[in-house]
């Protein structure tokens, strides 16, 4: 597989794993600074899991695949973890059952941020003592790190997105952090955002995907197993929207009976709406002719210039319908998406802490690619030519969800910078909405 | 209504009620004394509502239906209460949909706790004032204030029922409060319990219920609309058990296929077991070989000799009917009980801080008909002859759910004993489990 | 149990049962006249079964209950009948699951003629091998014979109830049957109904329910063990409406609002009207501001002086509410109804063959006791004090239903004639709509 | 659109149609021959229709697309049957509820043969009346005659997996039709089919999919709009076995725990394993140690060298993971299949009359790709680049369809041998069983 790198730097590597570890382990923790006791356990639905129960799932990741398995004599925090702290991982063992995690009151909160900083000693002490002896397990250990750290990533998010679904329930909508001016993001009055242009791209030959060819000890060089193995695509030409599609655009399709009128909708995306009685994007409500959107810094007027957001694959879909225009595949999306890894200050990413899509800025030419909100393309989430899952019980951490669900790209406002990348694949069932994710229209040209 | 006292009484009748008003409340806090804020949210079936609702909506029941009413310029604590902590009084309006309530994170613990301190201000103002310009209303809100008493000692009830079932739900089994020595309670080694005895009553005309002749300024004065009016009954000869059934001769059922043969059970009741997949009563469970319950003290060993509690009314019948018995019905139980008001020492009530039935005493010739575990009565909760509901919104306190639901008498180890007399109905669908419902047999002569 | 009685008599009773039987057979086949082969199987929700199974289960019980066990060297018509005829009796055996019974195409309608002729032919065989031989078996053989003509007469009642139920899910309304002219029953122009008189009885000890005194031989006097034994029961006194509720008076709850007030629903009950979205009686509908009826004639205008009917028990004791008034309890009921056989011409039952309910004749004072609609007492269907099942499987019959339920009383205009008896208690659960149950209107005096 | 041809070679072109109209129309009743009354109504589940809602709603395509737009003053056979017998097209008007259909005893079995004798009769002179006039329209209406003969042949297929699956309900396993010896078609016993060979494919840039360039006016020139537009694929190299996987060693998998084993299916696959209890293929089962198959011929040996059938694609997958194998992709499978049209004699198709799928001849190379059983691919459902779909109502057909359902390609042995060709894209939900659906196996080369 990998190279055996010289010890120079292995210890370099050493050392920012370690860094980039705590700093995920710490951030994780950060998030719910703005949470009491009694929201930790917040479970409205099987899709969203309590705060809590994210802290101690993503601990119980690194216990489970690296200090069980590496540190000889580990002797783990406590052994009923396993069972109520396994997602899906069957090759481990049976699951406490996910609807009810909202239910579990003990281990409580305290208890909880003990076994995090115990793991977190714990993998720093052993990565330290196989650096030091120069352990043959050294790389592996370093990998499954490298993907821990990346799992908490998308726990964190899932944190953030599943806290403001369950927070939403509650009819007096408590906002998940106080914010005393909520985070606008509009244009100045005197602006306003220009119409959708359209960018041609021609038919070529493209490469998708990527192979686990560079180190995995850096963040920049990891991917996932179902982002392999790198292979050859034939692209038809197509025209692309230069920007997200907008709240306005989308409240457009609403005033004009885009939810009840059925020759727009997927037949499946039809039923969902009239079974869900969907009319409008979650969190929207209408109060006295106004419409309002419920966000994390708490309720806001709508702002038709923000990007549309936690809008079903459905929706997105009935949406582009509705316009002329369809979605992007993801072979499309991620052949014009540009830079492998992100700089500092692109995007609306977690660590700018707005945690809402902003405006599309005039500067750029395609804009909003990556952060605000995740794309979701009409592609069905499945395997790449050639795809070998990884070997052991981390191989159950992608491919057994490829079937039923559609692939999102670019990430979100609370997604981290550090996690994406334009082979990034997000996937998810086409009626969720939890997330936010969001429209770009494309068409055939 | 109600003759008017002296005032001299009056001042006395206040002052009683307003100490047992104190208590009341003090008592609700003092059972939430184990509990961390994790556990106030607990819900894991629409029945049992978490702690922290217990406590709201029993403040929210002295301000809706006492302060709102005869407190001038009332300044109510939060007006979203309203909706939030009504649990059924359509009068009042729109209820927060009930298996919901576990999602309220927020008001959090701190702030229920302050409504609770505001509420209780409230009351004991409005009591004073009224009493010192001895107010035409003053009678109205005593009578109203016992009602809220009542309300609240139900709800104590129910809190421990609830938080019991709901930490059940947890695999680690945390139990409510610790407890160096699980509370045993059975014989000593030299001892065991003898056989159930008969005892025989004749047929004859008796009198059921109560009218609200006392004035219900007294605690012991207090009877619910239900119990109303007097009235006569025919009651056959019939048979009774001097003491409850056991956990033991239960196993005995167990062990003979009870839970396997339709024919003991009713049709309803058969479905139920298929459905639910009964083998025992709820919070039994069997590992390696040896049986344990699991109690508002954590597990325990299965105590033979103590009474078998968390049967459902099919369980109870079927019980019955395999033992070539039958239950009592309502009226046959309450025209052997005696006593209207409980001595202290009688019985096993929550006073006891037991928080478990425990074995039958020598001493008595009809044993444990107080206290200890709710009756199953084979009598359907209906309106007793001549029945009308109390006047406005606490009119829909008991009357609405004389239907699919069956009674039961005596209370239990987690009932007050200042809250039981003989003519008190509780009431219960027939596959509730989760209170401490249990079995007396009877035959008929 | 039974005297024997002389040999003369004998041979009349057995031409009198063979006689009974006989016309019970025909009729049931005769109800089926009016359909078609892909009618029979017509199963809209498991508690309506499709007429052939109805057929081919009154078979199934004189066969297994009878041919199986006194017949010797008996040869079944088909084995698979026992599972796939069984109703609820767990003492014979598995059951074929009651709501997929309509999706037996096979055995088709010939075959089940067939096989209703065959079991005819036995039945009337063994009785006369018996009688001939003057067996020992003789009476115990009639009386079950007796027990399965009322069993099939009770079928009748369904196979009609059903049947209506069946048709009428499609959207083209078709009839059971034909009829030139829908039957009105209404009355002349220039008459009206007088509004309700109120009829008082006294407080007094009053006999309920019967003894199995009288030879089962003969129809009037056999009764099921769920009216026996004959008990004292205490009565208060109270008034009664002179006739049966009209939809004219129903329609003014329902025009006044009665399916949007709670207050005037038990808890259960306004669950029911929201969950199932009652706003009026089943079988009613509005076109153009006009209101229909669906019946077994087909659809006709709401005939304001016919009684209302297909309601639950939760609208008739809504409507009592409303009303000002209550439902009957069935001892209430049986202590003012006279006549326990009905002559030729009183009431209207099956046999009248008008299939629904007409408007109260003037000559009587207290009208409409038997037969036009069930009528909902306010009891839920509980044993008699002294109730004993009857032994073996047949015990499985009454008994075991004997929890959730409402008793009706008085038969319907689908009911036999030959059936009804002033002891005779039916029951349904209280949101059941599909039989012929109306409302009598009573109050406290 | 299409090009106007001459008027003899339209002569001959309307001649064509017609007898290919009168041959389908046909077909549909011949295949309903085995069929009593009672069995056109059966509908176990909402994906089976009735047979006769399937004879019904054929005539109901051709009476809706073509004669109420083309058929001056046509006045249609019930106004009713619009609402009745529309499946899906929201354009047209709302549906009777799909799960219901088996409700509609009315119009009975006879209607519906006159209403399709009415329809196949005016859709005979409306064609004539056209070619005489050399009306504009013809060409048009042409065209529609030929979607509805591929429609209906679509629900010949339909009628019978659904009748098969309606049957199976009841547990005396009816036959569809009587066959004094059920088609066993094994080998000989002293032969024994040899193990799967693997072929090779290079990588390459194919093509597929096609244009509907050709006339619709033939069968072999039609297409759905789901198989256009044509397009460059590039597919990977792969190795794909030369036959259908087998019985036998499907057999295999089971014993070898398939069944109970998570690390085989895909995560929503393994949810529908343990929610509807999957142990094996659907119509096997276990007597006695033996296996048994339900056919339409009746129940037969579980035969191992025949085609497995009536598997999920979950099973399908589970199986090829298993087997350290993969399915194709429809775009491989396309690439490799040979033959647009399929000479008779080609495969096992409905007009062969055995309704079963039969072991693989020795002579192929690449056997079994038409005909025997619908092979599942690992393609979700979606649109072609460039994808349109049909304009107006029969838009509907398919494109609403694209989404969480997977391709099957090759037809099956109740598919129409004219009905299919390479391109020809099937689907169905991945759980979806009552199809004639098998496994070919595939794998990265
Ligand atoms: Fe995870
Ligand atoms: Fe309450
Ligand atoms: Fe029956
Ligand atoms: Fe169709």
């Amino acid at each position: 597989m990998l190279e055996q790198t010289t010890s120079v730097e292995k210890s370099n590597d050493v050392e920012r794993v370690l860094a980039d570890f705590v700093n995920v382990r710490n951030f994780s923790e950060k998030l719910c600074e703005p949470l009491k006791p009694e929201d930790y356990n917040l479970q409205a639905i099987a899709e969203t899991s309590p705060a809590k129960w994210h802290l101690a799932h993503t601990s119980w990741f690194f216990e489970t695949f690296i200090l069980k398995k590496f540190q000889s004599n580990y002797s783990c925090f406590d052994p009923q973890y396993e069972y109520l702290f396994n997602s899906y991982y069957n090759s481990i063992g049976e699951q406490y059952p996910r609807p009810n995690r909202g239910l579990l009151s003990k281990p409580d909160v305290e208890e909880i941020y003990r076994y995090r900083q115990f793991v977190t000693e714990k993998i720093q002490q052993l990565l330290n003592q196989l650096a030091d002896v120069n352990s043959d397990s050294l790389i592996e250990v370093i990998s499954l790190i490298r993907l821990g750290i990346n799992h908490e990533q998308q726990h964190q998010e899932l944190l953030l997105t599943d806290i403001k679904y369950n927070l939403f329930q509650n009819p007096i909508f408590p906002a998940y952090r106080d914010s005393s001016e909520p985070v606008v993001h509009s244009l100045p009055e005197d602006k306003s955002l220009p119409p959708v242009e359209w960018i041609a791209f021609d038919e070529q030959l493209v490469s998708i995907g990527d192979n686990q060819t560079d180190s995995p000890i850096s963040q920049s060089g990891f991917v996932y197993d179902n982002e392999t193995p790198k292979h050859k695509f034939y692209r038809q030409s197509f025209l692309v929207a230069n920007r997200l599609t907008t709240n306005g655009e989308y409240l457009k399709f609403i005033e004009q009976g885009g939810y009840s009128d059925p020759q727009y909708w997927l037949s499946d995306g039809w039923d969902a709406v009239r079974n869900q009685k969907w009319q409008a994007p979650l969190y929207w409500y209408q109060q006295d002719g106004n419409w309002y959107i419920y966000t994390l810094n708490g309720v806001q007027s709508l702002q038709l210039d923000q990007p549309v957001t936690h809008v079903s694959y459905y929706e997105a879909d009935a949406f582009a319908r509705w316009s002329g225009a369809r979605l992007l595949t993801e072979q499309e999306w991620e052949s014009i998406a540009t830079g492998k890894s992100l700089a500092k200050g692109f995007g609306n990413f977690v660590e700018d802490d707005v945690l809402h899509p902003v405006v599309a800025k005039e500067s750029d030419k395609l804009k909003q690619m990556f952060g605000d909100v995740w794309e979701w393309t009409s592609s069905a989430y499945s395997a790449y030519p050639g795809f070998k899952p990884a070997a052991g019980a981390v191989g159950e951490y992608n491919g057994k969800f490829m079937c039923n669900q559609y692939v999102l790209r670019g990430g979100s406002c609370v997604t981290s910078r550090s996690h994406i990348r334009k082979t990034y694949r997000n996937f998810f069932y086409p009626d969720a909405r939890w997330q936010f994710s969001g429209i770009r229209l494309a068409r055939d040209s």
